[in-house]
């Protein structure tokens, strides 16, 4: 794409290095911002610089904060014995939108992908493994995708925690609610076969 | 969607008034910028600030211009007298990157559409029947989309500007290059039939 602008074309490279986002799609985006009124534009531009400056990660979960300690970790209500390993913010915000889990995080910052050059000292897997080994946590329960990365993830996880023979557990694989069999691929259903739960388990909930 | 920070809420509402940018999106793109490097982030905000003081639209064409006038309209290698009317600055690089384009612009900086809201004055129409009525312009192109809304700004500059007795043509539609017969919708095989071309004509370029 030629520009006839330098300034448009410096900011379709800008826009493009965004996840998913082309050069067609940047430059749509960039006159978009030309007609916006100039107080949206300059409130864009402004929260671009303060989500560098005001937000940090927790020190303790890694999680995005505007504190050193997130507002999970220093709530003293929540159970610190349990500790969730998570992929990012997004999977933090997914579970608490359940509302039924009342315990710590773990924040990864990514998936072990050897594709996209993220091997296990890119993510914060070192740091989950010294908070298991000096702190009170009883049980793990890893709450990772259901794909590749999180398979080997969760796998890489395991091996490295099993010799502090802590309660493990991985979030159950199965049919989605609302979904119909004849439409489950076959290894989704095979494993909500294996790990079939008891009727009367369902029944106290 | 609840955040837990009021800042990746601020900055998901600004980065999801770009058009086609969803809430999930735009989260996306905040996570993205809280990752990249701080020059990155900063350069991103510093452009987007800078389409809004160093662009401006040329007072001839109506293009996005670094100067008053653009480079197309000052450049006197080109024929002032031949006017393509088009919808935005994309479409000026559309026809440009053809190279087969030697005259000037009139960019409308939209198209007629009563159900976005969009009427005939908020479109640069005034300013092109004054261009006609007195400059020496002698050929009109309307090179608008071949939508409905197209359709219709292309019939009401024909019948702004009819009173001018001026040569007046419209792009042609019909089969695109490299297309097969019988996947084209009736319409277009339709219109390009009627304004079917001497095969002469093709040989002459």
């Amino acid at each position: 794409m030629e520009f006839s602008s330098k300034i448009i074309e410096q900011a379709v490279d800008a826009f493009a290095q965004l996840p998913g986002v082309g050069k067609k799609t940047a430059l749509r985006f960039v006159l978009h911002v030309i007609k916006q009124d100039k107080y949206q534009s300059e409130n864009l531009s402004s929260i671009i610089n303060q989500l560098k400056t005001d937000l940090k990660y927790c020190v303790k979960c890694h999680n995005i904060s505007e504190q050193d300690i997130c507002e999970i970790c220093s709530n003293a209500g929540r159970d610190e014995t349990t500790v969730c390993v998570v992929q990012d913010y997004r999977d933090v915000m997914a579970i608490e939108n359940t509302g039924l889990y009342k315990g710590h995080y773990h924040v990864l910052g990514g998936l072990i992908s050897p594709l996209e050059g993220i091997t296990p000292s890119n993510l914060n897997i070192e740091t989950l493994v010294n908070k298991i080994s000096t702190n009170a946590v009883t049980e793990i329960i890893l709450a990772l995708n259901a794909t590749m990365e999180g398979e080997t993830t969760s796998f890489y996880i395991f091996r490295k925690i099993a010799p502090y023979h802590i309660k493990l557990s991985t979030i159950a694989r199965g049919i989605a609610v609302g979904d119909e069999l004849e439409y489950a691929d076959e290894v989704t259903l095979g494993r909500s076969l294996t790990n079939r739960i008891p009727f009367d388990s369902l029944l106290k909930k």
